[in-house]
């Protein structure tokens, strides 16, 4: 038989970046396209130890069918940490445990998005977002970002010229794929702004532990008193290693209460063993030591690569250094055609992500391309920028 | 600020079954009410030998990012295994790793249910099935059930007085809840007369693994020899560990490159060392020794609560003997109010799931109740029966 697809899907299509990825996966081509966390900073054996005593002590902890919110002392544990590093509040929110914080966006949409309904992204932003997003069929407004995030006036246009949008999807702490740091005033402008209008904040958080310099400034949640207006995202996907697939969820509490329901619908749960790895993790050893290690090597690995760039692509190549997180968003200069680009960088062995991937509208032209520091090494890294730099010259 | 739900979820409620686990987590009810396997028959050493080995050996490929497929090795061991004992042909279908059989569900849905159309379930059917398809806001209609499994004048009835609908979800081995096996016959009724009308059918398959008597039945997915019609559902929570949250989805290709998109909107991809664990389980041991291992639990437990329905309920409950899965299905007489039979025996320390949670429309009339034998011990299921038949006692 013929089959008819739901008009949320029909028109979706797989992931410029899963694509990429797979490309890259090719050993021969260096990958600055990726959002890999590096792999040395797995803490591998600490987590073998903790998988040897779980299924050793409480198997059935281990393997029996659990509660949707998730295990309870990693939830425990993650209220103090949010409470003491975040400034999240818990009087009246409280944290469901996800597969990965993108199970957290597909929930929040799932509970609150409309067919049709608006949703209102960073320009650039996270392409798994815009692409759970359409899956929902939302329409997507993008908001234009300056060098200290969203331009408030661009945003309360934006509120102002949709139809009651449902929130505001901001990844406020080293933006995917900007690298952006959102200032403290324009936190505070964003959550005045979407309170006014009843737009409520969606703060995506996976990077804010890779600071490699600079102040850490407060996340938009520790700012709403009222505990009502922000729903924050958080990951262990950086923290400890991507492949475990947990994430979590703060809410206020009349929200989670159907998120409980959607999660209990989607996967019943999250795996367990994962949740247990991560609550150990969180209790056994001070997250603050693990934290300064990834800060580290992250500071070596984007100070290779902010010099090669400097190097080989020096006065033809625009970027702000990043403060933290994975990614550099490096513009070219207008006459180069970036799809064009990105497909010479490839067959010459580099795989970057072009700008436009990051747009709503895909079709629209950006003279950027996002590159990755965390997964190649310093060699590939030096290789790589080398051979971008001759396809730029050949461009001009 | 006041929140406003999708109207999908709008009108979702907590799953009845997850409220009664928690009340039946108090560890002085016995519980007959849950679906967990017994964990007695979790391969616990062999789990912690693959993970502590996986994570020795390979530790980025245990943690880092993966493929939103699935683990090629565990994708590759499933077609070998389902296409040996199952008659799963993958010429033109292919195999998708999902966070459990529910994830599945899940993304079937999503791919092709528009808020209002129609889904056929078997009257009653697995509530997390129910709950998932409400999410959707389908249009639910329950076809009634005989003793070899749906009744095939009334499927026809229904497809032909419903509107386009998109998919008959069936679970033709060991229902949940009825425990009843679908006859060769009505398997191969059910995919003739889908196929007349166009209609696919959902095949979700979670306990074939578990039978204790009897021969086994082909799968309607073997029978459906264009490989376009049926769409395949199978779990590794029964098999193995319902907490690894493993399961897999077999479709057309076409179908398939919908579904991946779904999976990456979703999670990303499902954890990783749980796939692994699953296919070096395949790999290393046969896994008929394991599912023989399991018959002979499941053949133990479902005898002692067969013999204490007989002993203390014999001439009051109506029920099938089961051929295999988790489940009785029991029938008391008419003038028993069920909720009120199923409220007083968590009171008395028993707690059974009322049979008309198993139904789209929840308050109809339901002489029914499910109880599970796997979870409890032979002594709770000696005396949980014992108080039941208290109750009934003073009911009559």
């Amino acid at each position: 038989m013929d089959y008819r697809f739901s008009q949320k899907m029909s028109t979706m299509k797989p992931s410029v970046i899963r694509e990429i990825l797979k490309l890259s996966s090719d050993p021969s081509v260096i990958s600055f396209s990726a959002g890999n966390p590096a792999s040395e900073t797995f803490p591998t054996e600490k987590i073998a130890a903790i998988t040897a005593d779980a299924l050793a002590v409480d198997p059935v902890k281990c393997l029996q069918y659990s509660v949707s919110e998730g295990y309870p002392p990693l939830r425990e544990e993650l209220v103090r940490w949010l409470g003491q590093d975040y400034g999240i509040d818990f009087s009246h929110n409280s944290l469901l445990v996800t597969s990965g914080a993108q199970q957290g966006i597909d929930l929040v949409t799932k509970c609150l998005v409309d067919e049709g309904d608006t949703i209102l992204v960073e320009k650039p932003t996270f392409l798994g977002a815009l692409n759970t997003f359409r899956s929902y069929n939302a329409n997507l407004v993008g908001v234009e970002m300056e060098d200290d995030g969203v331009d408030l006036a661009s945003l309360e246009q934006a509120i102002r010229s949709s139809h009651n949008p449902r929130f505001f999807y901001v990844i406020p702490t080293f933006q995917n794929p900007s690298g952006i740091v959102t200032s403290l005033a324009k936190r505070q402008g964003i959550l005045e702004i979407c309170r006014r209008y009843g737009v409520l904040v969606l703060e995506d958080n996976p990077y804010g532990d890779l600071r490699i310099s600079g102040q850490p400034v407060p996340t938009i949640k520790s700012l709403d008193e009222t505990g009502r207006d922000v729903i924050y995202l958080g990951s262990f996907s950086k923290l400890l290693a991507p492949a475990l697939r947990v994430g979590y969820t703060v809410a206020d509490d009349a929200l989670m209460a159907k998120l409980v329901v959607a999660k209990q619908t989607t996967d019943v749960h999250s795996n367990s063993l994962a949740q247990i790895i991560c609550a150990e993790f969180l209790t056994r050893w001070d997250v603050h030591d693990h934290i300064a290690l990834l800060q580290e090597v992250y500071r070596k690995k984007a100070g290779v690569m902010c010099s090669a760039l400097d190097t080989y692509l020096g006065g033809k190549v625009t970027y702000q250094k990043p403060q933290g997180g994975l990614f550099i968003w490096c513009t070219l200069p207008a006459q180069i055609d970036m799809p064009t680009f990105c497909k010479e960088a490839v067959k010459a062995g580099v795989a970057v992500v072009p700008g436009n991937a990051f747009y709503v509208n895909e079709e629209e032209t950006c003279h950027s391309f996002r590159v990755n520091y965390s997964t190649p090494t310093d060699q590939q890294i030096v290789d790589g920028v080398q051979i971008l730099a001759k396809i730029v010259e050949n461009s001009l």
